[in-house]
């Protein structure tokens, strides 16, 4: 569900350099850092030390001290990759805690005495603020720039890539992040209605940030926002021009299956006061800086409350949703050659198709236990009608396996396996149960590559969320309905 | 600049009580808390417990948690002075941190290798983790609550009171500053302009509020929002119905000496358009729940901003400040008896109107030393003219004196001395500087109890601020004016 | 239900003075019309009309016609009373229609051949623009400028009050009136509901404007503004800053007959989503300036409409209203001797209080006729309970004899007679019916001597108002609950 | 600058329809008109006038009145052309005012003293109130409803293009007109920037409505609303979701003379703050319902008084406009075979590329009369440069003769003629003079069809807008710059 750094980026970080002249101008010095050389070579990171150092010395109070993290930020957008890593290594490590008063403090903790409440706690308070790096009290100051948050957000971006290869930056992306999840506490964010009478800038951002399917056009756009359909976003009050996450939903009668059928933009609107069903049918996260920090199961519960408000006769709340691992765990198991994959009776009807259509698709004759594998790797299968018949049965019964039974190692000790499917791992943890599997729900090019044309529906009982949240993640129990039930035991 | 909780405080947040029954209801188990007895004896705490571990184990996901912690919250409210303490020992207590886990990390720490940086940094990240107390978290739900934060900056009020007597709620009061440190950073507030069009519960508020000069009723406010005067608040957006710090400005010509004559309700107003100065009369803090986290700084320096951006004719920004600890230290003085604190001539003029003043106040006689901690004990002196000259030469030279000489230890080691007053050692820190002391500038009860009568203005010169900035805070110099400057020095 | 001119009329005026400065002076001779004699004399005139003269020919182009309306407005502004006279005369005589065109378009007209639709229609057509005053033209000019509706309406308030004098300002009245009509046509209307966060300076004009029942002081205001109460307001979008018309609502359990109790400070509030009942206790219009254009009717649907929907329980609407006109009707009959006036048992159960009344009261001797009238000339019998409770039945009964019996003449030709009570024939045309009467419903000063204490309820019930209304306007019959139609008929 | 009723409107006017329904379903009787014949064959008509006269008779009260009016309104719009045409004679003819009564009152004004003002003044009121017709009643209604100013303004849209034909519809659609004058006062009337943070619905109408330079795309659009550009909207309060006027402006260096390069995309953006030069490019009437009602003098003025106070640097304010009567004028020249047209050496330097021209485009034998005739009507003589620049000359010296010395007839008795070119005679009146002709300044197949390839630019300058304005209008003088003088008269 997230998305990488988009190739605007940079340009959007110069037009907060302009943005930042003015308060960066009212301390002298700051021309100090107009003219770097992008790759920051050592001259000029002894610039960067300089400026930082008055930053964090706060010469001047708070208010010059905003206008000196104006100057560094400025600074920071004017360099390439390279010179950013560097700063950002400079950050990390010359503004890290002081390792011996963390040290003393630590001694200080072993030696206080365990049953004393107060000093322990008071010890434990001392070594609190000696984990407080500078480096973070640096951030910190950027938050008052106009836009600041937005800049620390995308610099939290950077530094989730760039600390995969270099862990020296880990401490300072960790920082950020705990700086972040404080201030984009779920308390703080708007549940907000967007619609056609939106601003076209934010809706330029969803066109932009949509993850799951496409949107393809502004007419595209207009017609998930028509009267039938439903697009909800978390917001930031003070990063109102930015979606963090949003979900389009579409009302509808009966658990919609296929999700071409719902995105056609022919097909004529509902009365949405008619309508029984909610089918939430995409989910994107739209900041990639805020990885790591949880809105997902606020965003979904939140709106069935708003929508069973505004709709009555809204009965049943359901996902319609990719499952983005199924053909890279069935092609695993493929390759591994697992014998008791395919049922007798699956087997027996595929190879009765399978001549014929090995000669229509012009591939290698049929019969052989490999011909399964083969099959599946030319997605022109869906447009042969006995074949895709022969396959629906064993595919469908497959993907259930791997939806309930499939598992992960728990990620912590002591709690239980979680699923292997990320989707389905992020309902389930939310209280859904897994209720039907779709043959042909998405037959698009990522459609088939991921899992094979199937879509599945998680189902959200309003009175059976607690119970299920609570099989889940407390004992590793998958809810489902009957139906998935026996397609996995089989 | 603070306020005790005021006494609507209780009832206020019944009203809470009322917002929350809707969301707490979603929970089975809510009404366990709901009729507890006002003292929270043992077996109702145990009650609290129960609904604390559940708040935490996040039964049914977050949003059922977010249920619990509303009905916590009500139980919070239901409870005396007594029961509260109780409620807040437990939470401090029963979920601190785990101090094993603290201990082990505090191990490891000592361990790591101090030039392996990046395993000293995950180090660093694990002790981080483990300080985080489970009381941290559950108090950090009360955030998704309609009004929560302004919950746990009323409750942050009552902990900063309890843990003056009960050492083991330092902690938890600790972790709620750090808490609302973090979500009230000066990078969210929003500085506003309350004019006679802000909503009347608001401007209720800063009625309430006012903590230098009362606002005697709603004409005498709306006075202070003429168009000669300016009122601005700091407002976070998730409490917009409450002020967190306001300041009051009159424009006038020339720097005002008295605030009798300020807050005149039947002098005209002027065409702010062409005054050439700025007094900041009155700076209030409006919420002590947010003790210890400062903003007032930043709030007079945007207010300048602004005001310099609109009235360009402007020129001069200067306080008219009270000094609250003058009679304090005077009496002090006199009560030591300091021989040198009256030089000769001002002790001879004192001597030759005493006798008669001494008569005409029915006051004991004259030419003694203790004669003037005498007169002072008796405000009428203000009225008798010759007396008042009198003493007008040693009460501002003394005054002089304690604004810029009079020093409290040092904050830190390492650091300067600061000054004795705190509205000074305010000023000072901002950049600002002694400016002019005013006889008679405010002649009220409170005026003439805490600083006999004598207001001070400070002045902040923009090109300045960050020299006086440096010298108070780096060497403990105390910028003034020549005419202060000598003043102090006799 | 209307007011007089505020004494701060001028006043706030001639802060509109200033507002209109910077636009006047864009013109050339904008400073010609500074410095008049408030009282206009005649060469003073001969410059306003060279102003009006510049206005309408449109020198410059609309723009600087604009900037030339804002001068005039500003001379206006500071002429007295009798200047202000001077300067409408001019522009009513001077400005009005050609009535040479007149005469040729009535001749035109006549002349016209009646068979002919569209050549009629054009003639109707050349009438009408002949019509068309100057004097229009020219203060549609004023609505271009900020508030310069606002000042159109206050211009009309010194027009209703001057025309009652001066016929020749009739004719400028009126075509004011026309077109403050069609700019304050109901669609454009919005109603506000008005709480505790209006902003004060709305708040205050509510305070002033409130004609019923008058609010005492802001916790009056706040207390009417509670949990249990709802004040609406219509507003002018071009006109934000002021009420047009308001009312306020209580929400009780059963219909409240008396209104002291209502107004109560000290009661608690209720939970308004359990009242069954709403009760419009004062209704003000707030503009003289739009006296003769009615917004009453369409108000109270709209909140009865609003309330039904947030407040399902509610199921009766009925107002508390005043019977300004009782005691003037009873004491013209009781001057003109009217012999059948008190029924015999009344006649009887007042003599026999009658003695021990006028002792009491100090009052002439008893059992007269004359002593009826005696009696209620003092306010202080509402005091004394035996005659107190003799006075009950008589006061009650002819109290609904005058609102459903006695009539004014027809309004027009053709129309039905209607009541005699301005209030009760509002209400009556809106469609509510005489519900019933409350004895000492309103004992204040006010109350007793315009109904003897007495307050009635009409009540609103929604599926008859439309049959109520007709009955009304198209035949005169007053709907009445049968309580009131047994009193009316004795 | 009008467009003619957009494909979409009988779509957006069925959504109404849906509007509107709950407030129909109010009265008894709604469904009556619910089901009729589009045609509206006479059966239907006279449930028609039966609704009509419902509405009018008020029965029930306005509020019933309103809710007739809606289902009036939801009629209106179920029928096609025919079925519209005929509802709107009868609504022209049966509702149209009494004759009687208006002949009585011409007869009344007729015998009236001419010398008695009061008197005269009572018979115009009675002649206005006579001249309202009951059609004018019924239609205000339709205000109440929501939407209803805009079922309103496309009403009339459909009345000007039908009276056209019919001349029974004149008088209603001059009642439509004169009540949307009032409504739509300048006074009442937003200027608003319009920005990329616009409604998207907002937005998808200015590209609608544009009618001068087609906006191609959505990013055409982001571009016109770049920092370096300008769009104004004219906004009424209660018709908020639609411009009625705009104008797009380009910041600049120096007049621009060609719309390409203005519109060019991929053109960087200039710091609008070092801009001296604001272009008008382009200027929509958005509601052809609203044609003969004139904002565009305003919006100009208002844009020019806001860009300055902006812009300190801007000096000039010019447009860059068409020419759209050029081509027409010219071709009526042309065919007229006027001799002067053409110069002698223009002529000569003709003839000479004509032979290669001719034969280059494959066209007749050069060096007669009727060459120029035949090279223009093909555009193509654009990309054949020697022909370019030997037609320059004469066209540019015939546009500019065009422009300045070409008129139409007085408007009215006694005024001076106006110039031919419509887009000429908008700025003239507004004050502007012809600045400049640019050759090639918009080569666009539209650009070449109406001019030629040739553009004007307006220019307004701020000191002698009124002197100008005065020339024009009072005396028909148009002001021009030295060069187009120059041009003009040879």
């Amino acid at each position: 569900m997230n998305k990488e750094v988009s190739p605007g980026f940079l340009g959007r970080l110069m037009t907060w350099g302009g943005l930042w002249r003015d308060i960066a101008d009212k301390v002298s010095g700051a021309d100090e850092l107009d003219n770097l050389n992008p790759d920051l070579p050592e001259e000029d990171a002894r610039k960067i030390r300089a400026g930082m150092d008055d930053c964090l010395a706060s010469r001047g109070g708070e208010v010059s001290a905003r206008a000196r993290a104006a100057t560094l930020g400025r600074a920071y957008l004017s360099l390439n990759d390279q010179g950013r890593a560097r700063f950002l290594e400079i950050l990390a490590r010359d503004y890290a805690t002081d390792h011996d008063r963390v040290r003393d403090e630590a001694a200080a903790l072993m030696a206080a005495d365990a049953q004393d409440f107060s000093t322990l706690q008071a010890a434990e308070g001392r070594m609190r603020d000696a984990l407080v790096a500078p480096r973070l009290r640096l951030l910190t100051q950027f938050n008052a720039l106009p836009r600041g948050i937005k800049f620390l957000v995308d610099m939290r971006a950077e530094l989730v890539r760039l600390s995969r290869e270099t862990p020296a930056l880990r401490g300072l992306e960790r920082d950020l992040r705990d700086l972040l999840a404080s201030w984009f506490d779920i308390g703080f964010l708007e549940l907000q209605r967007i619609t056609w009478n939106s601003p076209a800038a934010f809706l330029e951002k969803i066109i932009t940030y949509e993850a799951v399917h496409e949107i393809r056009s502004w007419e595209d756009l207009k017609d998930r926002l028509d009267h039938d359909r439903r697009l909800y976003a978390f917001v930031h009050p003070n990063m109102p021009e930015e979606p963090l996450i949003f979900v389009e939903v579409a009302l509808v009668n009966g658990i919609a299956g296929n999700v071409q059928t719902l995105l056609d933009m022919s097909a004529p609107a509902l009365d949405p006061e008619e309508a029984d069903t909610a089918i939430f049918y995409s989910i994107s996260n739209a900041q990639t800086g805020l990885a790591g920090i949880s809105f997902g199961n606020f965003l979904i519960k939140q709106v069935v409350e708003r929508l069973s408000h505004s709709f009555p006769k809204l009965t049943t709340f359901s996902t319609l949703s990719p499952i983005p691992g199924f053909r890279t765990w069935l092609d695993h198991r493929l390759s591994e050659g697992e014998p008791g994959l395919l049922l007798a009776n699956e087997r027996k009807a595929l190879s009765q198709v399978n001549g014929a259509a090995a000669e229509a698709m012009g591939a290698s004759p049929a019969g052989t236990k490999g011909q399964f594998k083969a099959l599946l790797s030319d997605p022109t299968w869906i447009t042969h009608d006995p074949l895709a018949n022969a396959l629906k049965a064993p595919l469908t019964r497959l993907c259930a396996r791997y939806l309930v039974n499939e598992r992960r190692p728990p990620r912590a000790p002591g709690r239980p396996a979680t699923v292997l499917d990320p989707v389905a791992h992020f309902h389930l943890s939310n209280g859904a149960r897994v209720e039907r599997l779709n043959w042909m729900g998405d037959t698009s090019t990522k459609g088939m590559t991921r899992s094979a044309g199937l879509m599945v529906n998680y189902l959200y009982k309003l009175n059976e969320i607690e119970k299920n949240h609570e099989a889940y993640q407390g004992q590793g129990k998958v809810p489902t309905s009957t139906a998935i039930r026996s397609l996995a035991r089989t």
